[in-house]
């Protein structure tokens, strides 16, 4: 678990953490979308089908180079007349840890497969997590993004 | 970035993926909480002081030990009138990938550091990624949680 990477503001070694996949996305049409699971993790899907949404985690694999990981600004969405933008403010898919996450509903839950409507994902992309979608206590209100994020854009 | 894991439905083997914290938590009293980012991914905050909420992604890191990450099941909110429960169906701390995620409001974004309003997580967990929340174009409707999540418990 320990890495050998140090701290720039503190001589304190820096850990790092190792993700193993838990399964891939499999896709096989236009719309629904499946993430089989490989077999050992099925048990943890057990009371999933009682929720309406899940939180998919997912590796953005094909990014996953030294050079990418080190990219920290970008134009939203690949588009110029965005402006520049850091990586932590928007979700481009090169970070330094390229998690992705999207908000799936569930279609079923069958076995170690879990069918949503939809996901951006390319097929065998490499699945983190899953976590149920609980709506918060108190509605996010007031929220506030970005001209280049808002609606119509 | 090839692990030496093999599928146990192909014989393929499983990559496994590099994780390195971003920062950590500093809890400084009882409500506002501060990300503090090293200094080399400050330039990845540029623009996020115009999001007004964002996902929070961290590590479970007093969790990460060979025996806890293959939990696959356990009684919600560590109450065992709940019903066991996948760990994909429910936000357990223990899970194959100790990935952690909150929905946080910004109060302020300076230099390296973000404060949030609120983060449920010890002082010094570190920190993996920073999203900002969107609202989805479409608004989450017809949402279903178990009895064990629904309000009031």
């Amino acid at each position: 678990m320990a890495g050998d990477g140090r701290s720039a503001d503190a001589d304190v070694p820096r850990p790092s953490f190792n993700l193993v996949p838990i399964g891939k996305v499999e896709r096989q049409g236009e719309t629904a979308v499946c993430i089989r699971l490989f077999d050992e993790y099925a048990d943890g899907l057990l009371g999933l089908v009682e929720w309406s949404h899940v939180n998919v985690f997912y590796w953005f694999d094909k990014n996953d180079t030294t050079e990418r990981r080190r990219i920290l600004r970008v134009h939203p969405r690949g588009n110029r007349e965005n402006p520049l933008t850091g990586v932590f403010a928007c979700r481009a898919p090169v970070r330094p840890n390229l998690i992705a996450l999207s908000v799936c509903r569930i279609l079923s839950v069958e076995g170690s497969v879990v069918t949503v409507d939809a996901l951006d994902a390319f097929d065998q992309t490499p699945v983190l997590d899953l976590k149920p979608f609980i709506p918060p206590d108190n509605p996010v209100k007031n929220l506030k993004v970005p001209a280049w994020a808002g609606p119509g854009r």
